[in-house]
């Protein structure tokens, strides 16, 4: 199956996420045949899934930060499609950088970026291995769990 | 006006940022077309205005913040010029990686990062427009509240 | 002497890191003469030794995150090798990322990653000055001391 139809075949797909009204920055940029994306979070729409907000090593285990980067994955791979009009026409994902909102004890962002590197594999299968890197902050924007830049070739 | 000009006439510039006395690193990169930059911070030349230094949630109100991603902006463009002589030859700003120092509890790292991109937007217009993230830190190097990295492509 | 003669007769190598079993993600990714590498840690193979392990302000004073850093750079030159067979095809570093597992009073994020930054300088000369953030993170997997990404040039 293409990776186009793989991917909207997905169950949970939220809707495209929008930039924020008012905001200076943009979704995505191309140059050339690298696309770079904008940090994004586990939204449905302009919505924070309860399950989703706050940190690893507090409120949030580490299957649903797995999730959430699973959510991430799917608004990045939606911002991809508007960009690009469909999935098949990438080549492979270049990078990921993942960020986890988590307590000063908790030592396993891996797990949670898992849930991005899964996906993106998924439908990619061997383009859609990445190099990536997965830390930890005290805190993320409208307290969401997971926030995690990508950037990939485009055919 | 030029970019450059408009740039030049704002109010505020601080002036050229040093790399600092043995360092083993360099405050730009130019690869093709690509220009890359190491972060950089809220600085006067070699001083940090006291307003800005310390964390958001505690000692930096969010418009300090603003105001401390502006300045570190326009340090970035600083060392921009010093790359290509002028900013007229600045095609598009392509990615910011904005980083906050702040508390735990936290949440609004994007209206800090917009005292940067609303900079850009200013000097650039719509090729100012560029992907980002803004994540949190519970510290950063000499207590600055605000690091940013961009890259940026040029004509 | 070459840039691989000179890194491969260091003290203190360590051996080839090794992807966790089942990851999906890479270590390495080729885009033209761009080299991207995955974040690396303070390894020796899959053991961190215990004096890398912990934060800086806590457990790892600034020295121990120096070598850390040092020795994290180590194997990302180890990918290096094993993605381009050779370090003498390196034309130039590109950018270091670097992350330091601290406490939110630790303000010396740059002492620790110059240990990166000096082994770089060390093999490659000019080639290796690079530009470079350097931030603090509350927390990083599996209690590593330091988080490096790295990309860089080759010929």
């Amino acid at each position: 199956m293409s990776y186009d139809k793989k991917f909207m075949a997905l169950k949970g797909l939220p809707p495209m996420p929008q930039v924020p009204k008012g905001a200076n920055f943009i979704l995505f940029r191309k140059t050339g045949k690298l696309l770079t994306l904008s940090g994004s979070g586990p939204l449905r729409g302009a919505v924070i899934p309860a399950q989703y907000k706050g940190k690893l090593g507090k409120e949030v285990s580490t299957k649903q930060g797995y999730n959430a980067a699973r959510l991430t994955v799917m608004n990045l791979l939606l911002i991809t499609r508007a960009a690009i009009r469909t999935l098949d026409k990438v080549d492979y994902i270049l990078n990921v950088d993942g960020t986890v909102n988590c307590t000063s004890d908790f030592t396993d962002q891996p797990s949670v970026i898992n849930g991005c590197s899964d996906l993106l594999v998924e439908i990619f299968g061997n383009n859609g291995h990445h190099t990536r890197s997965a830390i930890g902050a005290p805190s993320l924007a409208f307290d969401i769990s997971v926030e995690i830049s990508m950037s990939l070739v485009i055919k």
